[in-house]
């Protein structure tokens, strides 16, 4: 989803979806790496992804740590063939992809999220560990995506907008898939967060209330879309498909 | 080591230090973040770095993978700070760092050697691996130094060439002291490449042959130096110390 989002925020801006393409695989090698480093024994310890057993099943955890550890650093390597814009300089692109990758959001979101585990946390609590852990990348595939296109401040802030409230959405109901689905149907284990005491939306504000939150948060996205128009459509869609998938 | 090396690069090429401050942090980050991914259980397994309990023994495995992880997006966040210059555009650094901390060098070094424990290997599989683990980030360290001080072709040259030739005598050097020295000598447990079945010059080659390997790569690190003639003294001087350090 993540590359999809960086082509279409070009595409969105005024840009060519190619343009976006060294973004869009260096946010796909992050999130990649980022799932195989999560799926861990010493994380969540996941066997299954994508419905084939998780990376350190097949190849050991040392090689997973390490795949992940070469995805991380080839993100970075692809980012550089990013042609700069009259607006972006190429330091903007990987400042942003970094600030995003980073302690601040997504690895500082996952050591929240360990921390959380088999303890009450208020909602507050809650949305920081997703906005780290997952609307930060989200955000960021759109706004390298925009940048690539040369994206102006104003749509660039749009599609930011976009992304956050996108990002929130899709944890929310990843968290609802994970009580309500099988894991044929998701190809990961279902029931998971519960059985590991991990602190979700479901867990926190009820599956009801949950449902509620994740329409709440697709509606904000599409509210933030507004200043593009009709070149916002197809995002616009995205965020309802989004919100009523089944895994 | 790797730090200073990148200064004392831009110094060599008429540089000010100042100007590879940038350079300096983002591969000791890089380093640092290899250390504690290297000890953890599923790769080195080691408990003692530096003197002191390695990361995972008091944080845990999951925020020691993290943390190496958080270190390593760091690095490359610490780079876009660098300036460009009139030789070498910002894109430059990020592929030059990636290139070598990425699986064609570091992390397929650190690879091979997995995947060479409690197997007999040649002298020519022995050189991948290390290339790959040291050698590439010293040579690296030098080169984003020169980068950042301007350098000519030629000292970039030479400075590359000086630090393939010193990685691989630092190396060697390593594997030495870990046959010959105390386990409080060196702040890590000694003994540990032969306990764990790691490929290694003396087991390789024997003492005596690696003793002499060290001389010989770093003589032809010295060598390498030439073309800088004066500018390259502090360097030289840097490479015989390193091939007399008893830890």
């Amino acid at each position: 989803m993540r590359p999809v989002l960086c082509l279409a925020a070009a595409e969105a801006c005024g840009g060519r979806w190619r343009e976006a393409l060294p973004a869009a695989c260096a946010v796909e090698c992050i999130h990649t790496y980022s799932l195989i480093h999560d799926d861990l024994p010493c994380m969540d310890d996941d066997d299954f992804r994508r419905g084939r057993p998780t990376s350190h099943k097949v190849f050991g955890e040392g090689v997973a740590v390490l795949a992940g550890d070469a995805l991380l650093t080839m993100a970075f390597e692809i980012l550089a063939r990013t042609k700069e814009t009259a607006r972006y300089r190429p330091q903007a692109f990987f400042l942003d992809l970094a600030k995003a990758a980073g302690s601040a959001c997504l690895i500082g979101g996952q050591v929240a999220d360990l921390e959380a585990e088999n303890k009450k946390i208020s909602l507050r609590e809650l949305m920081i560990i997703h906005r780290g852990k997952t609307s930060a990348m989200i955000a960021v595939s759109l706004r390298l995506g925009a940048m690539s296109a040369n994206a102006s401040a104003r749509d660039l802030k749009a599609l930011t907008d976009f992304g956050e409230n996108l990002g929130l959405a899709f944890q929310v109901i990843d968290d609802i898939l994970d009580v309500t689905q099988s894991s044929e149907k998701l190809g990961k284990s279902a029931g998971k967060d519960v059985a590991s005491g991990k602190a979700t939306f479901p867990s926190v504000l009820g599956l009801e209330k949950s449902v509620r939150e994740a329409a709440k948060f697709t509606a904000s996205a599409r509210q933030a879309l507004k200043p593009l128009g009709e070149r916002g459509a197809f995002l616009a869609g995205l965020a309802n498909h989004l919100l009523n998938r089944e895994n």
